[in-house]
């Protein structure tokens, strides 16, 4: 099997490579300039903070339909423990076992490669399980504060969860742009609401992961086009699931990580952040989405917080 | 053993037990208000972006001196993978064990006990291994989003690094205060800056944990007069180590964290943050540290950032 | 709610506490003597090994029914790694994470308590999170090596497994002794096969786990009565779950391990030696069952090994 | 670099690549027929039961030497836990990290490649982090239950431990042959003491791992002229360490795991069966060392016993 033609083409049209330099890691991050930061502080008006992650836990969104890919495992490894001695002050610790792309997480370029390539054309066998990824990895992610942007996309279609084979286009894309009365430009972090999240915060974890709505194979030329730094949204897979064309799985990933140099969030939870920009009739924030800097690693749980 | 009259002392002097009610359970996390995030939100300037977490990695801060707390050990589950089949889009995907206290991390409220009791009063036998922390658990933290302040102690006293012996004061505080020609004030998340991780970048991992400065146990009254949110620095144990006061292990951790219920950070990388604030002469800056929200849990992993 | 009447007579009656001294951890253990490991090693006829272990894999038997017990998780940690150079000698190492009660594991007798009391009256509460069980943890175990006894309840039936609310009494194991030909006496190990493990390995989990087959409260005084030194079977929960008495849950757990101090071993897979004895009509045997001398745990993975 | 000349004329004389057929994934493991079986259960005389492992506890043997192998964190996930309401029967749960090379272990064939290959000529690629090891994982490894026969070398030269840069030769082999007066055979599992875990005993891990006697590049020719099954001793790295050719690293892995397709074990500890077999003047017995069926790894905890 090979990819087909039409990936070929839209790779071409969103391709980054080399435009950052060769030595570039870190891809449309570059992006997040300090003027962009500037006018993202200045963003802020309520002082509001909305976090958009989910709940780190056993009973997560995982329900077996990625390999591998686990539950967070909590676990106590002391409980007021009186370290020194009975009446001493006591210390309670604990550890946990983590899928890094498990809930709320931000996909590293490295997290997808095709045709033996990573990001900015770097050999794919650059990711080992001695080192994780050499290049690419969450270690090498600068801070991610930026202006976010929500585009609310099952708003502008007035329900509350888009359907199952609902594919995101460039178009439901600025209807969003259009309700939120605010223009997508360099540097900005977007967030794409379709309400998936919904059906897994009810307690369906097998139909929140299948089938998805998601972005469609024709959004990275949308957000090449506007040169933004960064996407999340609300589903497990984050495109169209199953894809749109048939037999290109994935093909949202390899356009987005892999060509463009452009981090993925998935698992956002975006239902608290709908009603703080619906109710202010403000869809630009500031944004803050630290990744956890595990070196090597491919994927990272991130606690992002939107500022109002 | 029991605790030493002095510390009863304390304890009634920074006690916040009952003061935002009896079903509390984030402490001065109250602080922060809109009104505190609005002007954090406007003191950023340069747009500039300082990350403060350490690498999360197996060559971590973790030595053996805190029984059962490991350096992260991260493993690859999938590289390159061709989950669809040969010629399809590859995904790569990693999971991570991690002693939730290890690197760069906030300790919850529960993380200390003494007595018998948690913050606000709350019996300590409600930290179980089946839940975790049923009360004031990291999931249970708000955004962490507010006025940061170095308080650059090192500098203040002209050396690049605190010695071993030496407890922070008050007295050091107020110098670092002058210094950073900033006043500390209510809902403002300080950062105390002793140099010791220099010790760690150095290599030493047994020197950097033990003898260590840190916070004196006479600092939670100044942080309990000025109302501050919460307090990290860059130490292993926070608070000087060995203790002041002869069997009086953790005093600072039970006074900040039971009585005050006010959140601690340790292992936080301040030697970049140092620079860029002596550069511009500016001590004051947003500070974004959210916790990852894992249910239950007594610590989480942070990757603060300071914009200035 | 408390224990009803009914268990506490039973518990009168097959109680251990004192047996072998009050400082003794390993309850029936101690019946397994140098002349039983002889008797047992001389069973040895044809010089079979039959293995008796589930697959340690994700695709294990753990379905989300017991909270916080998941399934193990096996990650490279180096694949081929030539540590010493290109071209010298690659080495692969690996690591799991692992629920110790998660397939073919034994239970410590500390894995079930009840009215604050362990075996041999200790308190509950020597184990903790710091040290795991203080007494009569899996590092206290002796080795598990003695005659092994199948009884094949299941056979004895003349169906492939029992249907989901059959409670196997004292009066089913004396049908399946008489179908063995041996009498089960002081010291031996016993294994009672269901049959239910054939629904695990047909591939349904949920089935598996829930209802289950199982021990009947009536065997643990029969096993008393006999002096067996431990027994094992083919389900997850090991007495018939649903129980048989309402509200008495886990009332065999509590008479095998905490009163008669008799561990218990779960998820055996004893299907095939089911056929290896049937063939042979040989039902006794030589078994080793080892437990991973994990410090302090309160269950084992165990690779038990029947040698005919 | 490349391997010296030295090693592929040894590799030559070892191999046995095809010895099974094309198909084999077992090696060595194949001598371990019936009739050794039968035999081994005949050497049973006193019914005394020696455990050879190690506790598996974060006070383990791992240093720091080995890159990405930790010590086995054992934490509990449900401590006395009335899972079905107040006064019911509790129990507890735990939970474990383990690097499966940790402590006590088999090393699977797939442990070690070199020049691209694995035993029996598979490509090494064949082990990914996807699916661990395709062939020659441990999921694939029959029931180690064999003649047992400890070679003392260390009490063959007098000494309580041999210095750190004693290599093993097959002369010291022989004279502990002698010693034990027993002669090694097709089938028996060899295990070979030098007295070195006494150093980790006594609370030196790092001079445990590092000088380290250990077995001769010269021995695999001497296990593969008296067909043994498995070799197993007492030392963190099996051969000498450092190696006794410059440059030649590992080179005993090499030659038992891919050439000889023979298992290996480490860290057994064999100081009481050292005294057990002096005290008797019997040197074999029967051993059982059951992998734990962990699919698709290269290496099992293990907890041996040997019964005289």
């Amino acid at each position: 099997m090979s990819l087909p033609d039409e990936f070929h083409d839209l790779a071409q049209r969103v391709n980054n490579w080399g435009r950052w330099g060769a030595d570039d890691e870190i891809g449309t991050l570059n992006l997040i300039t300090d003027e962009v930061v500037r006018e993202a502080a200045a963003t802020v008006r309520a002082g509001l903070r909305v976090p958009l992650a989910l709940p780190l836990q056993q009973d997560g969104v995982q329900s077996g339909l990625v390999p591998g890919r686990i539950n967070p495992l909590h676990t106590m490894v002391q409980i007021n423990q009186e370290l020194f001695g009975p009446g001493t002050v006591a210390t309670s610790d604990d550890s946990a076992v983590l899928s890094l792309q498990t809930a709320t997480h931000w996909d590293a370029l490295t997290h997808a490669s095709h045709s033996g390539r990573i990001y900015n054309g770097r050999p794919a066998d650059t990711i080992t399980a001695h080192e994780g990824a050499r290049f690419s990895g969450i270690g090498t992610m600068p801070p991610v504060v930026s202006r976010g942007v929500l585009l609310d996309v099952a708003r502008a279609h007035g329900v509350d969860r888009l359907p199952g084979g609902h594919a995101v286009t460039p178009e439901d894309l600025e209807a969003a742009e259009e309700l939120a009365g605010v223009r997508v430009r360099a540097g900005d972090v977007v967030l794409v609401r379709t309400g998936q999240v919904r059906v897994y915060l009810a307690g369906d974890k097998n139909g929140y992961g299948y089938p998805s709505p998601g972005l469609s194979i024709r959004t990275p030329e949308w957000f090449r086009a506007r040169d933004v730094a960064a996407v999340a949204n609300d589903t497990l897979t984050f495109e169209i699931f199953p894809p749109e064309i048939e037999d290109l799985w994935l093909g949202v990933h390899a356009l987005d990580l892999v060509e463009m140099g452009m981090p993925q969030g998935q698992n956002w939870n975006l239902e608290a952040l709908s009603t703080a920009c619906a109710d202010r009739a403000r869809y630009a924030f500031l944004l803050s989405a630290m990744p956890e800097p595990f070196t090597g690693a491919t994927g990272t749980p991130v606690a992002p917080v939107a500022v109002l």
